[in-house]
């Protein structure tokens, strides 16, 4: 069995929960979140495991769990936290900054060495499931263009943006890939991102006091998110925005696609659809912190990605088994 | 550089030696062929490497060849071919019988421990990477229905099984799955293989003075292959076989869906198209040979399928690269 703890309790961290309780070869530890006390209180699912407060407690944790997954909220959290954990103990996190990863990944090995103790960062959906569809697409098919597209899903990313903007209370963003830029990734054009491939529609719940058409403004005009994007905006109420925009549904795809001048076209096209970004990512996070206690109860240490993780190590049956059944 | 020689020179063979000479990290240093003698005189490619006669020449490679991709013509020829190679080269093959895979396995696994080579069985596309795809589906999404559709495209084994009826000169049969239990699989049924996801089409030139309506029921009687399958028969003439039904396009999806009674569903769906089946399995073969040189000079021994190699070794470039580029 193994010993599974889950560090941060927001959307994610009690999909992660639900997901090894489900799970027939782990169980549940201990949960970690600074908002412990109050949790506590609210807690409406019956999960097995204490509430604990960190940092004071994790201490607690450790000779008596195998893995944490840390399911801290947000890009900016993860670096430091699960460095932080990988001294002391075996770590996974869904950390999402593709250009930073890098950093990240660097940081997390050199704690993971000092501690013996093996990590998996970016295991989500993308990075993560998607970053595998990529590689092997780029492996196996060396002269093919390979796109990614994202959507239609809510990004929170983006919605976080829209929420910063004075004025506005409440805000969600759905990211749509669009069909003519699939379309042509499907015959071996590239690059076909970003602006290029998706458009942006936005559900804002302003202040009534607020300035419409200012707000309008400062989203069409934000760089690095709306700006350069067919970007559709609707003002609704706060409570249409609950009632209607509530869910977090999540997609996309890969596509890999030799190019047209080609001989002999070969394609190879993932498709991934969710009615929920955070179950979706915490079915993710639990079979590689399965594969994480694996490789590190073989010896290894120090951090990996999905990349370099034998794909046999996320189910939890044997080889023997994984052969007869799945190949 | 991945010193590699090519054993079996059909249709197979000669796809992978062209998939060797553009690999940036490898190249081709022989080609293995119990036809040798006639094949160079109708070689037409312009491979660098030289045509042997197996097995009597096969010695010459030790030393100077770090892996063998066998492309023996048919699952008979590759357990017993994989199972001798192995006692002193590491090899890979694409064998593709699926309920004989465990003991083809258990064979190459004994041969390479004996030799301290490292193998890769069932490296093709399926088995290979639908198995892939299975796998991270079962893994990820621990409550979902996993289904496999072949097709549409040329199935060999089934145009060989009908080339052995008596009076039919030569025939091609293409697999088709059908749209209605795909579209159930995308909402979570299970059990939609076989009979129950495909039709046969098959174009068979007989000879003139045999049997058609005895060709038919052979047809549609035989076991294994075409009992119970919806099947369409078409007789045509060899000329038409050769001009229009030359080519070898395969293709398939694996289909990964919660069944419809889950509250939070998921739908993971991988599709493959080919115009050329040999050329596909080459691409395959080529990556999964790097990976188990790779594996091999880290000190790794005995029988390994792709659910077992790190996904990263498939591709030349080294981790740094691989996670700024592709994660």
């Amino acid at each position: 069995m193994i010993r599974t703890a889950v560090y941060g309790f927001g959307n994610l961290g009690r999909a992660v929960c639900r997901a090894i309780e489900t799970a027939p070869d782990m169980f549940l530890t201990g949960i970690y979140s600074r908002r412990a006390a109050a949790l506590r209180l609210s807690l409406q699912e019956d999960f097995s495991a204490e509430l604990f407060r960190e940092p004071e407690t994790l201490d607690r944790s450790a000779g008596k769990t195998d893995i944490i997954i840390n399911c801290g909220g947000s890009a900016r959290d993860l670096p430091r936290t699960t460095a932080c954990l990988a001294r002391t103990h075996c770590v996974v996190d869904s950390y999402d900054n593709h250009p930073l990863l890098p950093e990240h990944f660097a940081a997390v090995d050199t704690a993971a060495l000092y501690g013996s103790t093996l990590c998996i960062i970016g295991a989500g959906w993308d990075p993560g499931l998607f970053s595998l569809q990529r590689l092997l697409g780029a492996a196996f098919f060396p002269e093919s263009a390979v796109s990614t597209f994202w959507g239609p899903g809510v990004s929170q990313g983006h919605s976080d943006a829209l929420r910063k903007i004075t004025g506005v209370l409440d805000a969600r963003q759905y990211t749509v890939p669009l069909t003519e830029s699939m379309e042509c990734s499907r015959k071996g054009s590239t690059g076909l991102t970003g602006a290029n491939g998706h458009r942006r529609i936005c559900y804002i719940a302003a202040d009534p006091a607020a300035d419409k058409s200012a707000i309008e403004k400062a989203v069409r005009t934000m760089p690095n998110y709306f700006e350069g994007y067919d970007t559709e905006i609707h003002f609704v109420t706060p409570e249409a925005l609950q009632t209607e925009h509530s869910r977090l549904p999540h997609g996309g795809c890969v596509i890999c696609a030799s190019p047209a001048e080609k001989n002999l076209r070969h394609s190879l096209e993932f498709q991934l659809t969710s009615e929920d970004n955070p179950s979706l990512t915490a079915g993710i996070l639990v079979a590689c912190a399965r594969a994480a206690v694996k490789l590190h109860r073989s010896g290894a240490y120090g951090c990996r990605t999905m990349a370099d993780i034998p794909p046999a190590l996320y189910l939890p049956q044997d080889g023997d088994t994984i052969r007869s059944q799945w190949l």
